[in-house]
């Protein structure tokens, strides 16, 4: 292994962006970051562990550094804010070369220049164990606006973007030990890459707070109706659900409840729904009406063939 | 262990701290900050991996806690800026159980409090592995004065704070054995002190930077040697050393080389003296004069007993 200091100035050449919000990046004790005047900041923190959240199996290095920075870019996005600065910290296990390292990194820098921000630091160290990954993200929104998981009303409508379920059957596909050079059919290969290279939805986060339309968002990184239940719990209301209109190609329980899918999932008044079809159409993403919020809070229903039954939270909990 | 869920809601309203600069903390897809008009922002991270940077053996977990954010408050110490926010990510291992969690983040919670900051965010995973740690500071600073590595001059006089080499004399006791419970000498308990639970000087960065004395800064966390050459490097000088005035109870060695001191080098003119006195009466902390800054860029040299010798950058490496 290179020292780490060398490794940290050849990062810092190549992540270098003049101008900006990044006044100065990595190499001193600390980054600074410009804030633009007025705005607020948003910090969002995502670790990743090595035989928790991944397999070195799944992917490649590129595509594990890409997701590493895409979940919290998710983060960002559902909160409607802009993206501004990446901090990548890794624990590094020693059969892991210098190769993989620079090939993370240059997952990394690769989605930080699709969304025009930088890699401003981060932390390397050695692991005798997995790799950890953790990966910060720095944005900013403007004061006040945030989409928040909390401000969902009773009648609001319950809207998800894209489809539902890929991941997790991706996941199921990868643990079987299939894989994007090995899978053979269209929908194995969706899958599967939906689970390695989520996209996420800074664009679509940005449109839903400056058009006002979403009252309350949050990504689906646990699953459909674990979020759906801290938007629930956050906003003190109920939800209701129509098995029928969920968008996915997948099993009903995918699509419930299959975590690290990367959609938002956001709450809107019914009057909103030609400007949603307006933004769908600009963005060029799906954006499906699956319900209303409604009832008590935290109570979750699932409307399915005509009957009623109570959808409980049963998405990914790292703890379990 | 309890789901993560129930986990975060407990550190949310144990780290609750109405008004101040975070505007939602734990609970949210990101945390919400409110920067001080016209300040800078700043952010650090620090990784800390069990048996590469620490042993769950050394410690309590409340002192382990207390660690991982004195590290990140050390580097916003170095920069001269105000800490606000922390965010702790925690990969556990299953053998440890919910009472070690919460004890960590008593101590995370001490020292955030002694600081007055807030812990607005993180992560929680299993490990199959070590217990690892990411913490995250952000903090404040007026724009353009951070003190960085790159503004030592010809000329300026190198000082550092406190004394040099316990952490490194601690962290051998410890290495051997040795614990805070079982130490016999004044000495020994001094040097693990050091170690397990060091003090980020905070307010000396900020005095430093406030009274315009410093023109660079840097946080001993490698190494004397090898700070000392970040800010030769960074600041295109070189530097000559005193052995002989190098604050230290321990050895040569341990005071040039050891790392985690945590204490403050910084560059300053000569016309400071009087100030830098004064600020060292002000907040009871040891301020030593050790060298000067000049020659080639990156060339340290080292006079000792009427001789001069190369001082080479042998602090620590992680990934060595």
């Amino acid at each position: 292994m290179a020292p780490e200091f060398e490794r940290i100035a050849e990062l810092r050449r190549r992540s270098h962006r003049p101008g900006g919000s990044v006044r100065l990046g990595i190499g001193d004790d600390a980054a600074i970051l410009r804030p633009e005047p007025g705005l607020e900041t948003v910090v969002t923190t995502d670790l990743l562990v090595e035989g928790v959240h991944f397999d070195l199996a799944w992917s490649t290095p590129e595509l594990l550094g890409r997701k590493a920075l895409a979940v919290s870019l998710s983060d960002v996005a559902a909160m409607g804010a802009v993206p501004r600065a990446a901090f990548m910290s890794l624990a590094v296990p020693r059969h892991l070369d210098d190769a993989f390292v620079e090939a993370f990194f240059a997952g990394v820098l690769q989605l930080a220049d699709r969304f025009g921000i930088t890699l401003a630091g981060g932390d390397l160290s050695s692991s005798p164990g997995p790799l950890v990954v953790d990966s910060v993200v720095v944005g900013e929104v403007e004061p006040g606006r945030a989409l928040c998981r909390s401000g969902a009303c009773p009648g609001d409508l319950i809207f998800v973007s894209g489809t539902l379920g890929s991941a997790a059957a991706g996941l199921r596909q990868l643990r079987s030990g299939m894989t994007l050079d090995t899978a053979t059919t269209g929908m194995d290969l969706d899958a599967i890459r939906s689970h390695v290279a989520p996209a996420p939805r800074v664009e679509l986060g940005r449109a839903l707070l400056l058009t006002s339309i979403a009252s309350a968002a949050i990504d689906v990184s646990d699953g459909f109706s674990s979020d759906l239940a801290h938007i629930c719990t956050e906003s003190g209301i109920g939800a209701v659900v129509d098995a029928a209109l969920l968008p996915t190609h997948f099993t009903l329980d995918d699509a419930l409840h299959g975590g690290e899918q990367y959609e938002l999932i956001f709450s809107a008044s019914p009057a909103f729904v030609p400007r949603i079809d307006l933004v769908a159409h600009q963005l060029k993403i799906d954006i499906t009406r699956v319900g209303r919020f409604e009832g008590p809070a935290g109570e979750m229903w699932l409307e399915r063939d005509g009957r009623r039954e109570r959808l409980e939270p049963r998405g990914w909990e790292h703890f379990k």
